[in-house]
C-alpha cells in the first residue's frame, strides 16, 4: 500500500497521538474538566504567540478570526492599510470593504515582501489610519514578511498592527509582544497540527482601546463576549470541543519541545527542501521564502499541475498548486505542524520521480542527497 | 469502572463508529474525494431538513448560523418578531439589536409554547415585519413549538419564517418545505450526533429575494459566498474537514434508518423518560414537552443541582441543569442523537438512586418499570 504524505499548507497532517485523543468519548463543555483543558489551551497558545495579553479561541475557519480582527476595532468610514501581495492579504481588504471601511492598499508583486519604508510613507500621509493589516507568511506565494521591522514603524503611530499568522505560526519566527503586534490572527490546521475548525486572535492593550470605540456591528465574533466568558474559563458559544481537546495535546507537544526548537526544525526542513529543488535545477518562486511553505517554479515546458498530479496519483504525495495567475506555474510544499523529516525526504523523492517521468533532465538522487546533507 | 452516560442536550454522545471515522488521517479539502463527501453531506442534510432548497454548512457554533439567518436577510432599521420563551429565543433578539434591527418581542412564560394567533395579531398590526424568528425546541425549557401552525400564518405574509431547529432536528418532527420555513438554523452536536463545530442554514426561494435586498454588513457568514462555492461543491472558507467526514457517517446512519423512524425512536424514549419521572411522583416542567429534551421539576425540598451532582459523581450520568431563574429547580435529560435505550434506562436508574440518597420517598424501581413498559 502507498503511504500518503500531505504536504499542503493547511490542512497539515494530524499526528496519530492527537487523532487518538480526539477520538475519545466527548465530554460536556460546561464542566470543571473541560474548563481545565480550555485554560491549558489558552495558556499554551500564549506561549506560542509569545504574548502576555489575551488570546481568544473561535469556532470558525481562519477567515472568521480575520473578520473579528477588523470588526472589533474599526468603525464604518475608518481607513486601514492592507498589504496585498497574494490571496490572503487581499482578503483583509475584502472584509474591510464589506463593513464600509476604506482600504489603502499597498500592492506589491506576488512573491515579494513589502518594504517597511513604504508603510511608513503611507502612515505619514494618512495619520488617521486605524490599522495596518498584513500577513506573516503569505501562503499563496510562500513569502514571509518582516513583521518585526514593520512593527517598529507602526508602534510609533496611533494605528493598530494586525498580522495574519495563520500559515506562519510555529514555522516562521513570530513574537507578538516584542514586535508590537496588536492583533495576531491564527487558524488550527497549520503549524498547530490539528484539523481546521478553530481560529484565534491575540488582543493587546492598545487594541482594547479601539474595541471600546468600534462601531462595526458584530455578535458571534464580538471580542467583549469572549473576554467576559474568559472570566469563567469558557467561550460565549459552544466550542468545537473535540478540536480543543486535540489542541491541548498539540500544544503540549510543541511547548514541551519549546516553540523555538520546533521553528528551528521546520526551518531546517524548509532549507533542505529548497536546496533539494535547487540541486534539481529548479528555482524558488519567492524573493523572501517562508519556512512554513515553499513555492517552487516548474521548469520551462512542464506544467506544475502535471508534477502535482503525478506526485499525488503515483507516489501518494499531495502538494498544493498555484492560485490565480500562478496556476500551473508553481507547486507548493509545506514544512509545518506534523510535516516531518520523513515527509520532506519522501516528497523530494516524489518530485524527482515525477520530473523524470515528465521528461525533465537532472542528476537522479541529487535532490534527496542535498536535503539529507542539511537535515543530518 | 463506571460507564459514562452523557444526557445533555448538546453535546450528545458521538457514536464510536463516527469517532473512528473522524480519527482517520486528514485529507485535503480541495480534492475530488472531499467534494464527493461534501456533496453527500449536503444531500443528506436536505433529507433531514425535508427541503429541496439550499442547505449551507458553516464552520461555527449554532449561534454563528443564527447570526447568518439575521444578517443575510435584514437591513438596519428593519423590524422582526422574536418569540422569547427561553434563553435561545432571546438570542435572536440580541443578534438583531447588535445589527440595528428593531425587535418586536412576543414574550411568553418559560415552559409555554407561543399561541399562533398572537403571532398573527402582531403581523396584522405590523405588516412591514421582515421576519418571524422562533425555535422548534427551546432547549432551556425543553418546550416544542407548533412550527407548522405558525408557518400557516407567516407564509400568507411578506415576512420570512426563520426557525432555530438546533436542538429539535432529528427528535421533534420538522418539515422545512411543507411548513413554509424560509431559513432553518441547525448545529452539529445534537440530533446529528457529531461534535460541535458545524452549523447549517436552509434557505428558501422567498429568503433569497430578501438576501438580494439585505444591507446588513457580513463576510464570513455571507450566504452568497456559500451559494457561489456550492457550484464547485465547496465552501468559501476552509471547512472543519474532520467534522464534515463524521457528519457524512452520521447522515448515512440516520438516512438509512429513515429520519421519521429515528424521530419515532426518540419520541418513544422521551415518552418513556417522562412516564418514568411521573411514576416516581415527579412533574414535567414544560406545558408542551419536546421529544429532544425533557425538563423535570425537582421535588419540593430537593435541589435539582443536588440530583444532578449525585447522578454525575456516583453513577456517571450527566444531566443538564436549569438556566437563569430555573437553576436548582429543574434537571434536563436529552433524547436525541446517540442517546439510546441504554442511556434512557441507566439515566432513570441514576435518578432513582439519587432521589433515594437525597431522602425522597417513592416506590423503588417504579421509574425503570414504567419506561421499560413503553420502550418494549
Amino acid at each position: 500500500m502507498t503511504k500518503n504524505y500531505l504536504m499542503t499548507p493547511g490542512p497539515t497532517p494530524v499526528p496519530e497521538e492527537i487523532r487518538i485523543e480526539m477520538s475519545k468519548p466527548i465530554i460536556h463543555h460546561r464542566t470543571k474538566e473541560y474548563q481545565a483543558i480550555f485554560k491549558e489551551v489558552t495558556d499554551g497558545l500564549k506561549k506560542i504567540f509569545k504574548t502576555s495579553g489575551d488570546v481568544f479561541t473561535f469556532t470558525s475557519s481562519g477567515t472568521g478570526a480575520m473578520e473579528a480582527s477588523v470588526v472589533n476595532v474599526c468603525s464604518p468610514g475608518d481607513k486601514i492599510v492592507v498589504v496585498r501581495g497574494g490571496k490572503f492579504g487581499e482578503r483583509f481588504g475584502e472584509i474591510a470593504k464589506a463593513y464600509g471601511i476604506e482600504v489603502i492598499a499597498l500592492d506589491i508583486p506576488w512573491g515579494s515582501a513589502p518594504c517597511p519604508a513604504d508603510i511608513e510613507g503611507i502612515l505619514k500621509k494618512n495619520p488617521d489610519v486605524k490599522g495596518v493589516y498584513t500577513t506573516l507568511c503569505e501562503t499563496s506565494t510562500a513569502t514571509v514578511y518582516d513583521i518585526k521591522a514593520i512593527g517598529e514603524i507602526v508602534r510609533k503611530t496611533q494605528a493598530l498592527y494586525v498580522v495574519d499568522v495563520i500559515s506562519g505560526l510555529g514555522a516562521d519566527n513570530f513574537e507578538n509582544d516584542n514586535w508590537g503586534v496588536d492583533i495576531a490572527v491564527c487558524g488550527s490546521q497549520k503549524g498547530l497540527m490539528i484539523p481546521p475548525g478553530l481560529a484565534f486572535c491575540s488582543v493587546s492593550e492598545k487594541a482594547w482601546k479601539a474595541v471600546e470605540a468600534s462601531k462595526c456591528p458584530k455578535f458571534y465574533f464580538n471580542f467583549k463576549k469572549y473576554k467576559k466568558s474568559m472570566l469563567d474559563t469558557d467561550t460565549p458559544f459552544t466550542s468545537a470541543i473535540t478540536l480543543v481537546i486535540g489542541l491541548k495535546k498539540a500544544l503540549d507537544v510543541i511547548n514541551k519541545k519549546g516553540v523555538d526548537n520546533v521553528i528551528a526544525e521546520h526551518a531546517k526542513q524548509a532549507e533542505a527542501f529548497r536546496q533539494a529543488m535547487k540541486a534539481l535545477g529548479l528555482t524558488i518562486f519567492s524573493k523572501s521564502p517562508s519556512n512554513a511553505v515553499t513555492a517552487v517554479n516548474a521548469p520551462q515546458g512542464i506544467d506544475a499541475d502535471a508534477i502535482i498530479k503525478t506526485c499525488k496519483t503515483e507516489f501518494g504525495v499531495t502538494f498544493a498548486g498555484g492560485q490565480e495567475t500562478l496556476k500551473g506555474k508553481i507547486f507548493r510544499a509545506a514544512h509545518m505542524g506534523g510535516i516531518d523529516r520523513e515527509h520532506t525526504i519522501e516528497s523530494i523523492k516524489a518530485v524527482e520521480a515525477a520530473l523524470a517521468k515528465l521528461g525533465y533532465k537532472f542528476s537522479a538522487g541529487s535532490g534527496v542527497a542535498a536535503a539529507a546533507k542539511i537535515m543530518g
